[in-house]
């Protein structure tokens, strides 16, 4: 049996973490963004004597102790009496580490093709399986709750789906310009001491765009929370500059890698698309707003 | 400026309703469905000298007080200083109070679109009016938040959207036969003493079905639970057990109204057919499950 699902990539404008020790209240508040592009997942299950479960990124195998989010989410999904062979092939379009929500994305895929292949579980008991490995193992906080409702997003209530409250902007007109520089490991700043500044900007940063909630002032707030907590600096910060000469919009950084993401409407591509020419830089993305569910269905075969 | 959306159909296989004096915590626990047919909601916005809301029910204009709840909500949702022409046209592809969601779908389709055109509230702020004045005008309890969700959906926490909990259950190769038969409005079942037996039937066929989250399951404890209310009785009964006779899961009846619904397999549609025409039911639906959210988007203009 093949199953195959989509879960798009997710960008943080910004966010408000929410620790706490029960991994399904853990979560995040905050705004951010789904992406057409995102991660890919194909997942094969063939009954036999032994049990083995195998994970491959971009078509390469992967260790256990490289995929623990995955491994985690697929191991506590599948029954324990259940033996065969499970192949997960999980297919990025982004780079791992700079702030697309891979990790999320590809457990969340996991464990939604399981769930569909199984049908044993709800879709909210399949997800939180997902969000739950994702905080245990500190991938991120919100990325699958964001997932899971699409489009330009609001985290309004931290916590896994079902227990969490994402809300959306209405918007109309514009692509998502990903520029991924380098990797910033979120755990590394969610240990730091800039988690205080932190929560205090993307709390100001939350309330403002409530009470006005239209992308122009998601991605204003969005750039002064980047400057303003010290994310956003020196090179980025020179680049993002460079972007906005072109853009009617401010750019901004994305939480959390080294990577810089913007809006523009259809006659700002060409200009965009001259300056990082200009710049030197050679990947970037221009995508749409990924405005659904993630999908989920069965792959190669007969519908029925 | 003209807006298009589109809202499923919801049809309740069984229920709990759940009264609040606060219409958004005001809901249903429960389960249904979503269908590929539904509300096609047009709405045209022209500013002018003097505010004008006009709505229409499938190309007729419709007096205030018959559209009771799209008019609560447009006025709601529309600025107070707004000045200039608002015509709202909903299409039904289900007869009105036969227990297919229209006054919801009505609402809903009419605040996003509205919504969509102003961009000043969020989608759940907007779902959120819809939700009340259903509420408040007894057109239902569950629909609008069923609708956001899409798919075959469980209600496992009341209330309006950003407030309730819906849960899907995964699902493959099936589609939905839906017969409308009758008028049984909402208002009249839930004033009268039935509803103590709809909520203990209902609890137990949530309870069922939330330990084995299943079509199959679904489709048994909806047709217990309609038995056993006694909603289910007389000529309705006798189509369901014709209907059974050539399907291999029992049909149930939609709440609320005088209406059936089944899942069907590929291989099943024909000899419902032939059964439906035997049985000289000309008014019959097959259609898919509509598993995505309700859309809404410019139409016929350019998208940007």
């Amino acid at each position: 049996m093949l199953i195959r699902a989509f879960v798009p990539a997710h960008i943080t404008a910004f966010f408000v973490p929410r620790f706490n020790e029960d991994p399904l209240l853990a979560g995040s508040l905050g705004a951010g963004i789904n992406l057409s592009k995102g991660t890919n997942i194909f997942v094969s299950i063939e009954e036999g004597l032994e049990r083995h479960i195998h994970i491959a990124f971009n078509g390469e195998p992967v260790k256990k102790e490289d995929a623990v989010i995955s491994y985690s989410v697929a191991n506590e999904i599948i029954p324990k009496d259940f033996t065969g062979e499970i192949e997960i092939w999980q297919y990025f379009d982004f780079p791992n580490g700079y702030g697309f929500g891979n990790s999320a994305g590809g457990a969340l895929g996991t464990v939604l093709s399981l769930a569909f292949a199984l049908k044993e579980k709800t879709f909210l008991q399949a997800a939180q399986i997902a969000h739950k490995h994702e905080v245990l193992h500190k991938g991120g906080l919100g990325d699958v709750i964001a997932q899971v409702h699409g489009g330009i997003e609001i985290r309004t209530k931290p916590g896994a789906p079902g227990i969490g409250v994402v809300d959306n902007i209405f918007f109309e007109g514009y692509k998502v310009l990903a520029v991924p520089m380098g990797r910033l490991p979120t755990r590394e700043v969610l240990d730091s001491d800039v988690v205080q500044l932190i929560e205090k900007e993307g709390e100001k940063a939350l309330n403002t765009l409530l009470s006005n909630p239209k992308v122009e002032v998601l991605m204003k707030v969005a750039r002064e929370f980047s400057e303003r907590t010290g994310l956003l600096s020196g090179e980025l910060l020179e680049i993002a500059k460079e972007i906005d000469k072109v853009l009617h919009l401010p750019s901004s950084m994305i939480m959390l890698g080294k990577s810089i993401f913007a809006l523009l409407n259809e006659n700002e591509i060409e200009k965009a698309k001259s300056l990082l020419e200009d710049l030197s830089i050679e990947e970037y993305h221009i995508c749409d707003v990924y405005t659904q569910r993630p999908s989920v269905e069965r792959w190669m075969e007969g519908k029925i």
